[in-house]
């Protein structure tokens, strides 16, 4: 089996991200478009870059729109919004358990419920016992899938991502990939899957 | 006369405020609104926000990438496109006939002939031949309009609407005003001509 894929590169921490996060997986589907589920940390990008946070701490008149932006945006997606009371939030831990399963049908939905407890409930997700919450509120194995994450391994596969990330010339968050076109910005998510679409870059569905 | 009123402030050299400004007059219309033209510069803008000059030129990987996102933008828009030879151009003689003039009937085209020469014809805008000539291809008093748009008094008006842009908050072009709400870049100008249908903010629409 093989369909038009998209990738989507995000960072629990972007609040941008969110707004993909919570309808990719739908407009994908949609489009007969799948989604590859890229998640990397976009602190270390930045600093590649030469900014020691992210452009909107920087930036004070442009962080200071952007929260007015994101509560607009939120409303005209219907989604639910609380201004994170930290910003830019790290949350490695449940970044290794996205990208150690970034292959499992269940990625989508873990992603979106660690986007929701971080910009809907304003929620600590840098700490363990939140990821294994969200694992076991899905009736997964949460244990088990949490030792893996962290192991070693995974570990130097996140460093590797966001080398990648920073490698392909992404500078923000979220950043789509149709093969080697970039879109940055949840304001290009449509012109990313209308590309993906009409281009037909295929993946090899993964089989479980 | 009233109608539901939006702000338009752009800057000549800004790729964005070229998407914008091909298009806002008929969106402007269809939306049943009415579009106030505000010239300003963006370089003393920059400036005061600590930026030697536009982000686009600071930013490296993203000034790289917004020259490929412009490509795209203008196909899906159908509007032509070359990429300017020199980037941010400056243009003050048309900013200054545009902001004498901005309660004209005739802005909106004079507005759009300057993008377009500078964005589809990599022509140098800032020549004061260059303003004239367009006056001139529009059948209007050329000369006239001219020198009063060069005299001391618009270089104050554009002075003071440059520092107005400031004081509002803008720190990017385009950058759209419906009452007090800001919105920033060419992808939220069918937000704000939505929110400014939705409130029906008014004019008093010029009698001319």
């Amino acid at each position: 089996m093989s369909a038009p894929a998209i990738e989507f590169w995000f960072d629990f921490g972007s609040s941008y991200s969110y707004l993909s996060m919570m309808r990719i997986e739908a407009e994908a589907a949609k489009a007969g478009v799948v989604v590859q589920w890229k998640p990397f940390l976009l602190g270390p990008v930045f600093q590649a870059l030469g900014w020691s946070t992210s452009p909107f701490v920087l930036q004070k008149e442009k962080g200071e729109y952007a929260w007015k932006d994101m509560q607009r945006q939120c409303r005209k997606y219907g989604l639910p919004w609380r201004q994170p009371s930290r910003f830019p939030r790290a949350a490695v831990p449940p970044t290794r358990v996205a990208l150690a399963n970034a292959g499992r049908p269940w990625v989508g939905e873990f992603c979106r419920r660690v986007m929701q407890l971080n910009f809907a409930e304003d929620r600590d997700i840098d700490r363990p016992e939140t990821t294994l919450e969200i694992l076991r509120g899905m009736d997964l194995p949460a244990e088990h899938i949490w030792e893996e994450a962290q192991s070693e391994q995974w570990r130097a596969r996140l460093r590797a991502q966001t080398a990648a990330a920073r490698w392909r010339g992404v500078f923000g968050a979220p950043t789509f990939f149709v093969g080697r076109e970039m879109f940055w910005g949840n304001d290009r998510l449509d012109d990313a899957l209308a590309c993906c679409a009409r281009s037909g870059s295929t993946v090899e569905k993964a089989a479980d």
